[in-house]
């Protein structure tokens, strides 16, 4: 059969458009994709677990994990940290494993640079005003917070220029379909391996 | 919602590769795609209809269609010509509609050159003994034809470089499947509307 290696899927989006959700969704329904969790400096939200959602680290630690060159790539948003461990990402990809990552969009840039063979994926709300009630109804951020948050918004929404694909995330099972079939077209891309293919048939020659 | 073009989907490969095959099950599962058909000089094969598989048309007729403009490509293969109309394609694409296309390599290198955006599929035997074990099966062509067609297999499958993507043909059911996602991710790539989807989120500003 054809060799690859994994596709490193990278999931971006504003606050409030689902990228969380749509993952989530996609892991349970396939057992075929890695989850890369990512370390962070922030308080966990309700609910969140420690080597679930994210690592949360203390700022003393990341730093440390930083200068060390332990990260794919880290960034700061606001006043937290936030990175992606890269030894156990590119074990899975060299052992032909997709692995699927949800980043903020300053993080997705780093990884493009050094990764660009990766499959950016950007989620959109249906509206700015649904984006809105989403984060305010998730009722994790203060009042300042939502503002801070939904006045980036529409320029993150810039930045759907530097990925591959976009998601409009109006409903969940609609959008993890979409993810799934870029993860299959992605498959079938000849880029992904022409001389594998040419070589296979040569070899009955 | 965004507005789009439909995408032009062309289909190539081996002889016997089941190219066919696969975009008449693709029509029967989803009437969104309307099927190019394609003018040729060639005789019809047992059960091929005028105007639903090919036109067959005189060779004089085709000749002064080439001089009329009247292809978006044309190629001879072996001793017979074969033709894409041009009018009604353009026409469906304009209104957003998905127009597949089988097509010889030649053709399809034609039509790339004039309408790069489309999304051009390769589809591949599972082996070259498959391949020839199909054409026999066929029962349609004469000895000399086979080992004609089964000799160009090879040369062939170097041209899937000029491709986007590669469907291994062993099973139909899941070729159907490849081609829907891929249709499915082609509608969500972000160069085919990125100024678009930015309008749309500064209108409700």
């Amino acid at each position: 059969m054809l060799n690859r290696k994994g596709l490193l899927l990278v999931v971006s989006g504003p606050s409030g458009a689902g990228k969380g959700t749509i993952c989530k969704a996609l892991l349970n329904k396939n057992d075929q994709i890695k989850l890369s969790v990512s370390a962070t400096t922030r308080k966990p939200r309700n609910g969140e677990v420690h080597g679930v959602n994210y690592f949360f680290i203390e700022k003393e630690e990341f730093t440390k994990m930083i200068e060390n060159g332990e990260f794919l790539e880290h960034a700061q948003i606001y006043d937290n940290f936030y990175g992606t461990p890269k030894a156990a990402i590119i074990e899975c990809l060299e052992k032909g494993q997709d692995v699927i990552l949800e980043i903020e969009m300053q993080g997705a840039r780093q990884i493009k640079e050094v990764y660009p063979e990766g499959v950016f994926i950007f989620v959109l709300p249906p509206s700015l005003e649904e984006l809105k009630s989403r984060i305010v109804g998730r009722g994790t951020e203060t009042q300042e917070e939502i503002e801070k948050r939904f006045s980036c918004a529409f320029e993150e929404i810039n930045q759907i220029v530097n990925y591959d694909y976009f998601i409009v995330n109006e409903d969940i099972e609609k959008s993890v379909n979409d993810v799934e079939a870029i993860i299959s077209a992605e498959k079938n891309k000849v880029t992904r391996y022409k001389n594998n293919i040419i070589d296979k048939f040569k070899e009955e020659l």
